[in-house]
């Protein structure tokens, strides 16, 4: 479901209103992947987010209970896992502004991380989701790189994305179809 | 590095002594899967324990310490990634019985993940180690199901592991090179 809102004005905040029903691109991408799983089209799982664990108590023998810990930095992508055969990995962010994305969003780790996947073969990108206008799309790593690397530009602007990315299309099952654009880009490789 | 000690007893409990040098299986592939990032053979990294946050608290404003949380059990394996283009899922288990892999180790969940894997043409397998010897095999998976969905054993012999599973050559770096095995298993398939 393509639209747009162009002369739409967001509130900034986390009360900001979105045309994604108040799912929040985890929990779409999470119910894609339950999806997928269950209909056997592809094995996808979002890693568990990183805790440094300080102190934990046993109030009774089987049972711990952290009671302190912080959560970490990731090291990788957030998602990763196995479709038509290939690895697939990639972070998936949401931004508030509807002009471009900016890639302070995404660390530097993640995208080494996403190089060297696609390297050794892997299929590495990032989902941008513009929350203003409800716009989903799968940005192969080169777009991202080449707005990374250069030294003017700390985003990528939201035209570059709407004509040189792919907006997954929206529905019931899966909520977030992103595999089909996937698959498209194994097959033109 | 094989090394047979078929008469040595161990101590049954957290302070048993192996020949492992007192590191643990997981340090030994985590070290080794640093090793093999920073040599540009292989992305494989050990997946974040999942943790079911109830409580967080923010003594200062950019810093979020977690006061109540539990373990969970996790949904799929420890590892995985991408090695000669190839998706690799594994899970790695450590038992002090020198006779027999107790299969109850092993969550159904995985078994059910790993299988689904193989289906989708990635490479699925289980890291079983030996305290008392310290051998440790990559063990793959239709050895595991020939076991584990048969009704009588609920555990694999020691022997059928020496014999029919690969035997995993401890070094200096990486510290247990489990992916020369895997090689293998790609080329053989």
């Amino acid at each position: 479901m393509k639209i747009n809102y162009p002369t739409k004005r967001i509130s900034y905040g986390s009360a900001s209103t979105t045309s994604r029903r108040g799912m929040s691109l985890e929990d779409d991408i999470n119910s894609s992947n339950d999806y997928y799983l269950a209909n056997n089209i592809a094995v996808i799982h979002k890693k568990p987010t990183p805790v440094q664990v300080v102190d934990v108590s046993y109030p009774s023998r089987n049972k711990a209970v952290i009671t302190k810990a912080f959560y970490k930095v990731p090291s990788t992508t957030d998602y990763n896992g196995i479709y038509m055969g290939k690895y697939i990995d990639f972070e998936a962010k949401e931004t508030i502004s509807t002009t471009s994305f900016p890639l302070r969003n995404i660390h530097e780790h993640q995208i080494v991380h996403l190089k060297s996947i696609v390297e050794h073969g892997g299929i590495g990108f990032i989902i941008i989701c513009f929350k203003s206008c409800g716009e989903c799309y799968v940005v192969p790593l080169n777009i991202i790189l080449e707005y990374y690397e250069s030294e003017e530009r700390k985003s990528i602007p939201y035209s570059v994305i709407k004509e040189r990315a792919y907006l997954i299309k929206e529905g019931f099952r899966p909520r977030l179809d992103y595999l089909k654009i996937v698959k498209e880009l194994i097959e033109s490789i």
